[in-house]
């Protein structure tokens, strides 16, 4: 499953250079990630309600900028799941303009629940079939 | 040269799990580069005038996030170019809190100039002897 | 001519009370206010090069926040230009989900110029009539 | 009481126009805003566990930019409580660069709890006495 994520540079995204504030990037990646899950039937309630977890949090993030993108432009992001482990998931998030390849994003997830202590502890769990099956579905 | 930077997390920097969204990192890496080259006397002027460059731009970026974050709590932030290559540099910045790492985060970044055609575009260059000695001289 | 603009709150927008940190809002605004701008054929290169300005800086902001947001809310924003001075203009952009009314802005701009002196200085010229008749124009 | 907080404008907080994004400027307002509570002694968990609040949201916000700030300017925050309704206050915040004001600042905020029918939704609440009477100590 991959889904398709249309943004459009804000004059706020950009710097005094007139290109994109790198960290613009990882706050798209974000939201890329996050409509995979909805494309999935993964809802933020769904990931509480239904496997009692707080989430898919970070545990590690990379990018590579290959091309600046400045206030105006239109990208589109893909995002899909390119590999699992009993823990870990690793979201691939690619940017295109105009079909070419800008910045290629790399996150690596897990899924977590609240700690049962009372604490605002947070632990990752291992995936649950179901949510590996959803996202690993056809388009 | 190593570079500290205390950092507060502040309340709109969390999120509904009650912590940190994590692009915030990239911005407090970002801001902590700077704060770096300015202890090498390389503010944003000093890049523009005297080596006629916009600054340092990202060409990667990485982060592994350890321990989570939440409002209110104190991070030290050390920063360091950690190698140098001919155009590129690789800048390591962690994270601490109470003395234990929370997260560990790398750019690499270029010097770059604008294009001379009149067009917004900039392009990579050598980097300057000058800036590789001042980020290398002794704290 | 009004404009519209069509918003989906992201994760990252929302703070650990689970609704928008109040900031996003502004930024909401200021990118509605360039979709209305380029409606009306004033991007930012047309600034610039027709007309010799920066952009339409602030000089004051307002909101009301009526009814919270969460996240995975869909809003429109509906900008136009309410009120016109022979420097400041009123715009005024209003928040709706589901067709009720969740904020209510207010953007007081100018057209500003870089000052001639060689400085990163800014200052506030008349606003040129052409820019006034474009806003001003039927949909 | 008053309260004051300093803040260094950052690259990534400036625009093409190479001034601070105006969003900005309520980001810090409400950072400013939780420095003075905390010196209250109200800090996020003393809201919820002492007061059964979800903290202090946001009705309404204003600010006058009077002087552009420019990325390494370091600015002073000051912020108090100017006035108080049964259910409502109003906080100031004035920035300073070098002593001379830059922008005003103003919050209108409620006390809020969650509502008890399991919902995610919230509702103001008169203003707790033990809350403006800390918010009222001399400094």
């Amino acid at each position: 499953m991959k889904s398709k994520f249309v943004v459009t540079v804000e004059f706020g995204e950009t710097d005094p250079a007139a290109i994109v504030f790198y960290p613009n990037f990882f706050r798209w990646f974000d939201a890329s990630a996050w409509r995979l899950f909805a494309k999935a039937g993964l809802t933020f309630d769904v990931f509480r309600e239904e496997f009692g977890l707080i989430g898919a949090p970070i545990v590690e993030a990379r990018s590579k900028f290959i091309k600046p993108l400045r206030f105006e432009d239109s990208i589109e992001i893909t995002s899909y799941v390119a590999s699992w482990k009993q823990k870990t998931f690793n979201l691939v998030h690619e940017v295109r303009k105009d079909g070419e390849v800008c910045a290629e994003g790399l996150e690596i997830r897990v899924c977590a629940e609240r700690l049962k202590d009372g604490s605002q502890g947070i632990r990752a769990v291992p995936i649950p079939d179901e949510i590996r099956k959803r996202l690993s579905a056809d388009d």
